[in-house]
């Protein structure tokens, strides 16, 4: 439908896709069963029993193997569109915020060492220099020093997108490789909550003023100003826009970051290993959206981790029909409402593991 | 106000209230500041930052102690209301529970080990015999064996009730004593949901039909005939019901069950050792607004575990002020709600502890 010529990456992209499989119905159906058949009324334990049929069906087994061990993935990058004057913050502290990250005093450093996660941290496309303490650890992985801005210009060429994607594949492949049994998502990038809005707009058809909200704490003014630039981005792509759906990757490089790039890249090698995620907030729903529409099958491998007070992530779960396991007000990214999550998650398959039947406890109604 | 006689009982539980103290003002306003310079704009991380303010404020310190080691105290009681045909489930099914409680093979156990929590099981009431098996390590402090039906007589004598509430009480010291940094209610009867729904009518003034929901399962039928009997429990105890905010004891006699009881004994007394408490679900509201009629600066040390899928429990909550930190459409009890919510608690509680401040991560807006 378009007279494009592919970008290099895009065929291999093309197999990602190809190797996302279905849930298995028969551990779906096993699973049920089972349900069914544990002491204590149907049903009563309701979202939880949902998540341990879908992870039952994305293993292909019932019971479903316990989610862990846990690795939450903070991707890090700039947005040219920063300098439009969107986030109170200067661009260097996503450099600073990557370097806390490593030193473990952040967020979601102390979240992770309470649910028992690993924390990964991966410089997709920071735009300033890092302090020399943060190169230990940190997956040095640019693509590019930043996007470009978003409001004048596409953010990423489809290549660099395409790029971006294959690192947070290749990833997953790695952590896959490494037995891990479910992978988080992170995010830090000042500005990250525009390129969002963009993307969620894009995807959902709602206006800019429904999906921008106030990111990491933008006065009324401010935000006025953040639609605007938004609203410009969506009218100066307008035609890859209306395309969103035949062309995922073009609104991805166009509005986009190199973070929410390689998330996606991640989510979708996650599906294709059959390796549950937990998605974070407005910047994981917004790639959600992206990967969705690049690759439906993949979404039964995600759960909603938590629902930011970010109005474009409650848009972006909706249109995506998840429902998110934890409602706190949280806006603070980096995969902090993922990793509340996961103990839930942990949880509802450890229910369908471990728990006694109706005939166990010798009971029937 | 009234020509009762005290019970024996009621003195104990005056003093009881009498020990418990307000929130320590300082240690709220040195974590709303420690808050405010923490790695993080301020806010984002929502309800986490207000939890961690109150734990502050009821530790009387800043940062608050760990909420760790957790019990989970399951306390276990028939009704005589079952007689009414209210429930699907045979009586029996209570100390069958109690039997899988204490084997390990419950929601709750399973649940408790994903998070870490340890699982006490107290018998204040439960009818049937106990299988030799469920002996072993359950605490037997039966206060009779099981309620009288209240859609007809009082539940409980006002001694009774009080007897039950010190039987809760002195958990809760035992546990204090024991190092225990949150606990965490839980409970076991069938019929209790009826229970709860004639409390919680009595306590916020609702309808029957508004509060009472499908329990454990129960068809269309049934629950209107559990509506007509919550009804005309509220009506056979008119006078009581009318004098709810004067005289708590006399609506929890009146109208509660065992478990009820001991549990408000072990909330209160919980505040009064200002160790936090998480509640659970429908019963564990029922007895919060119980609770909180007798002692209203008790509700410092509470937090809502989870909204379950009972009607009763949403108006509790709402009539008590309080959110619920887990909202996944449950109705099992026994604590699982509740301990879906404690790792949300000690996340909050780590924040404030561990995190780095923007001073340390070298950043200012």
């Amino acid at each position: 439908m378009s007279t494009r010529t592919a970008a290099p990456g895009e065929a291999e992209l093309a197999a990602l896709v190809a190797r996302i499989g279905m849930p298995d119905e028969a551990a779906v159906r096993a699973a049920l069963e089972r349900q069914a058949r544990l002491a204590k009324p149907p049903g009563a334990l309701g979202v939880l029993e949902e998540v341990s049929v879908q992870l039952a069906g994305l293993a292909g087994r019932c019971p479903p193997p316990m989610p862990e061990p846990a690795v939450v993935t903070v991707f890090a990058a700039d947005h040219g569109v920063h300098a439009q004057g969107v986030s109170p913050w200067p661009q260097e502290v996503t450099a600073h915020m990557v370097a806390t990250f490593l030193s473990g005093g952040a967020g979601v450093n102390v979240i992770a060492q309470q649910v028992g996660a690993r924390v990964l941290v991966a410089d997709v496309g920071v735009a300033t220099s890092l302090p020399p303490a943060a190169r230990d650890g940190l997956r040095s992985v640019r693509v590019r020093a930043g996007t470009r801005d978003l409001s004048v210009e596409p953010a990423m060429t489809r290549a660099e997108a395409a790029e971006a994607m294959a690192v947070g594949a290749r990833l997953a492949d790695e952590l896959a490789a490494g037995g891990a049994g479910v992978l988080l998502t992170g995010d830090m990038g000042i500005a990250n909550t525009t390129a969002s809005s963009a993307l969620v707009a894009a995807l959902t058809g709602q206006d800019a003023a429904v999906v921008t909200g106030r990111g990491t704490g933008v006065d009324r003014e401010t935000w006025e100003h953040k639609v605007g630039v938004v609203r410009a981005g969506l009218d100066r792509h307008a035609a890859v826009v209306d395309a969103a759906a035949q062309d995922p990757l073009g609104v991805l490089a166009a509005l986009g970051g190199l973070e929410h790039a390689a998330i996606a890249g991640y989510v979708l090698n996650a599906a294709a290993h059959r390796i549950p995620v937990i998605l974070d907030g407005m910047i994981a729903g917004a790639v959600a959206l992206v990967a969705h529409a690049l690759a439906p099958h993949a979404a039964h491998a995600w759960l909603a981790g938590h629902r930011s007070v970010e109005p474009g992530h409650a848009a972006a779960l909706a249109h995506l029909g998840l429902r998110p396991l934890v409602d706190l007000d949280l806006r603070l990214g980096e995969g902090t409402g993922a990793l509340l999550a996961l103990p839930i998650v942990q949880a509802a398959a450890r229910v369908l593991r471990q728990m006694a039947t109706l005939d166990d406890v010798g009971v029937s109604r």
